[in-house]
């Protein structure tokens, strides 16, 4: 599972950097977006992202810096013909507006597209057999959610060469995963080791949102391998980010070690910064495994 | 008057071009913005834009690629601080949905902000001393108005250092511009002529959004200095131009003829068109003073 930053600035885009979004990719073949702020279309085309393949769209809030792209990436997925289905998971009131601006425009989206409200409950909002999300509720001056995307493990990976040469159908594959042997029609048993590696471990990202420095929902993302904490401000500026709704870098690196992850991205920088590697060496002081994202990079989860 | 090309691509972003949005600046203080696709707080930081002496903003119809930009440099403005007042022509649909984005947001607009609707019947949008901008309706799939900026003459134009020297009060300038002498309290007459020089002459630029070739508006552009026409395509496209509402370079020449006017800025290209010179050279055959926009460039009316 990788991260890669679209955008990574607060409210107004400032010295080449944008308002927020991200790519999650959990698989080959399946993108999301979380947020969506204006100018993602540009982005996307930078960066070769495959528009095609995000199949959901998570949207944390209702700040335009989070959604103001959205109504452009809908046109031209519009435009380019786009079939997939896409599903938008967001707060209530962006379908309606969505709905207003097709309406004006006279134009009618021509691929199948669904809007999710998101839910403060911790449930699920996707769930697969390969991955599953979870929004959880942030806190910052209106209603905003994290994001918890979870690629889960599959016991074995299917070893191709050694399935062929054994002559295992395609619909056994799936019971392979699972770890279970392989009988043929003769009775003889092909051990599951002889056909499958193992498999790869659970991996969990978490995306905080705008949120103040805060312990209400550390047990979201309790022990996941990457989490993203926004970070508008340095530790000097505390009042400011507490009054805001924001945290600073240092309260980013805090609430890493209390959620004992593994990794710490850094993001949502106010524009009064030039430099975004202040906020990475405050952090590290205290969680040293801290990157302050830089868009067009792909960070592993 | 000069316009500033802050974007000149139609319906999607393609080869670092953007959606329509211009400047014109009728004098060294009043920026009008026509039209404001996504991104154009990015070209306005790029370009050196004073944002803060835009006064009017005109939004030409309700598609995508033609206001995207608004929510997000409205809200840039505001968080900002912005002060000046604003006036923004548009259809009549677009105050709702920014009223339910900036509330979705929890957001006030600080500034003196209002929205004024588009007028079919050639009336005066604005009308100073100085400067005025009409609408004209033009033929697209959807309501559309083209807009004509007019910066007046002045008939004289004050000379500062001969009306220093005479010792004019600066009350008077206004009286002088307009050609009257001046009668001292000795009731000696300076002549008008010792102290201003020749205006300038009125310009009028006119702004044709989208558009089929057509001859509705002709009447409204007559004798304008300087023209923008659309060209979404060449014209091999001509059929798929007329079905989709929008005009061919050469389409756009022949109106330019026909409109009697000086010089003609073509825009909007489809993004199936790389370079944009083609355009330039379609239309030059008709009408020689042509020239395909470049974003970034500022073209004298």
């Amino acid at each position: 599972m990788k991260v890669t930053i679209l955008g990574n600035n607060s409210a107004l885009a400032a010295f080449g950097r944008h308002t927020t979004s991200q790519i999650v990719q959990v698989d080959d073949e399946t993108l999301f977006m979380i947020d969506c702020g204006e100018g993602v279309q540009e982005q996307i085309q930078r960066f070769g992202i495959r528009k095609n393949k995000i199949a959901y769209i998570f949207i944390s809030h209702m700040h335009g810096d989070h959604y103001f792209g959205l109504p452009g990436l809908l046109n031209s997925m519009n435009l380019l013909g786009r079939k997939a289905p896409l599903t938008i998971f967001c707060p209530d009131e962006l379908p309606e507006i969505i709905t207003a601006i097709f309406k004006a425009g006279d134009s009618q989206i021509q691929f199948p597209l669904s809007f999710c409200k998101l839910s403060t409950l911790n449930e699920y909002l996707v769930n697969t057999p390969r991955f599953s999300v979870r929004s959880f509720p942030v806190e910052h001056r209106i209603a905003c959610y994290g994001f918890l995307v979870e690629k889960k493990s599959r016991a074995r990976k299917i070893n191709a060469a050694a399935c062929e040469s054994y002559q295992i159908p395609f619909t056994h594959y799936d019971a392979l995963k699972d770890g279970t042997d392989y009988i043929d029609e003769e009775g003889n048993t092909i051990l599951n080791k002889w056909l499958t590696d193992d498999g790869t471990a659970p991996k969990k990202y978490a995306f905080c949102a705008d949120t103040l420095f805060t312990t209400s929902f550390l047990e979201a993302v309790m022990g996941c391998d990457t989490l993203y904490h926004e970070s508008t401000y340095l530790q000097v500026d505390e009042s400011k980010a507490a009054m805001r709704f924001h945290s600073t870098a240092k309260q980013a690196a805090q609430f890493a070690v209390l959620a004992k992850t593994k990794k710490l991205l850094l993001g949502h920088y106010s524009s009064k910064y030039r430099e975004v590697r202040v906020f990475e060496e405050e952090a590290r002081s205290i969680f040293p495994n801290t990157f302050a994202t830089i868009e067009g990079i792909t960070y592993e989860v």
